[in-house]
């Protein structure tokens, strides 16, 4: 079911350039007990996506309302908020005049196991690579081609997530997911110079980190120094923080600093998981 | 007007993965007298494209049949062809039945001033890189949001096409078109490893060359290449063949290796240009 520009429709222009080239941006929000998780983080972000790609701002206010709308409908659920360029002619160049669209979605939310969060989750390294430019890098865009065919190289429902490379050979994230690693001390994330998705859960772990006087990095991560690492775990705004028990062949335990990092982040969800 | 799966219909599915995440993948194709030009080798290049996003092959007899039926009421116009991976629920996983969009666009055809073809266009270098893997290169996939973002940076008008760098400062190819520069009789072309449109002119151009014993080279051309360039040409299935007469402030002659390619590409288009 959607909200499509306020109303409740089911389809949009085929001429929207959504549509025609990706152009556009999203959120994706958990709800629980009908209530939107960390909606002001949400919103901030898809603003400041909004100016990288030179779309108007939003009315976020209109958009805080009707996100609110749907996830009063559901005990547990996803909304999921696209804007769009809207429409215009053929050909790249932006119309003189943009009017956005807008569409917001309420989906099930996902029948992850709980034995995800608590005992982690398998993982695999992709084949795709994940690609970018400065100038969107960070964003949440509609341009999710990679993550797509990265996301088609396995079947075995006994893995949770892929991580994808960078065409430097660096880890960026994983196909839906932030990732983090805990070496000596030191909590690493990826560095998202070029291409990934600056995360909400991301800013908030990194956050966390902090008060808890844990050391916070983003740097290069090389495949290797996730092998090397005492503790990994995968970041999004559906699943929280998942611990990874198992990367290719090797095995990690569900260390001490992720277990601190899912109580405080469990704390700040409304209302507390 | 679009023909959407073979209806005519403005809309289509908010859930379609064309517009939930540039899913997809697209041809344009000009109209002259009301017939497609290269329609063959569009088909081609579409079914390879859908075989490197793992879309089922699509009816090409059917496509080509719609994609008429649109071309026969223009004297002049443009088709263009989308094909997506359809409708399917949240996430970048793929649905287990693939049941694939196609939507046929009819559009005017672009006012562009002869004076285009015959005393030839001006260039800018954009600041906006395009990037890319080697899965996605060359394909004219919908996510487009790097072009679209090259193609903001200028208003002039006497500024007809902008050049993208990859991000190791490579020319890769225009926001809308492909490059050509010719050097001490050879005839080079940005290889395209990790980005870039395999454009339907530029193979066209590439046999063209070939045949008048032009060598021909697909390489890694830095921007100074442009500058010490003989001659320089941009090629898209809608403009033909462009000569470049000015980039950024150097003036270029209209030169004869470029003519003799015009000449001999209008005498491959029906009916003859």
């Amino acid at each position: 079911m959607f909200l499509i520009n306020g109303e409740r429709r089911q389809t949009v222009d085929a001429a929207d350039r959504g549509f025609q080239y990706g152009d556009g941006l999203f959120e994706t929000l958990a709800v629980s007990q009908g209530r939107l998780q960390f909606l002001q983080q949400h919103l901030k972000r898809l603003a400041l996506g909004c100016a990288k790609l030179l779309l108007p701002e939003p009315d976020l206010q209109l958009l805080a309302a009707e996100a609110q709308q749907l996830a009063a409908q559901a005990e547990q659920g996803v909304v999921k908020i696209i804007i769009t360029r809207g429409s215009g002619g053929r050909g790249y160049r932006q119309p003189g005049v943009i009017s956005t669209t807008r569409v917001l979605g309420l989906y099930p939310y996902p029948n992850y196991p709980a034995d995800y969060q608590q005992h982690g989750v398998v993982v695999r390294l992709c084949q795709q690579r994940v690609s970018g430019t400065a100038a969107l890098a960070g964003v949440k865009h509609l341009n999710r081609l990679e993550q797509i065919l990265a996301r088609a190289e396995w079947q075995d429902e006994a893995i949770q997530e892929g991580l994808m490379l960078d065409n430097s050979g660096a880890v960026v994230e994983g196909t839906m997911s932030n990732l983090f690693v805990l070496k000596q001390g030191t909590l690493c994330t990826p560095a998202l110079t070029n291409c990934g998705v600056a995360g909400i859960i991301r800013e908030i772990v990194m956050n966390l980190a902090a008060q808890q006087h844990i050391p916070v990095l983003e740097t290069v991560l090389p495949p290797q120094a996730l092998f090397q690492a005492d503790e990994i775990f995968l970041t999004n705004s559906v699943i929280g923080i998942w611990p990874v028990r198992q990367l290719e062949q090797q095995s990690f335990p569900v260390g001490a600093v992720t277990r601190v990092l899912q109580n405080q982040f469990k704390a700040l969800c409304h209302p507390a998981a």
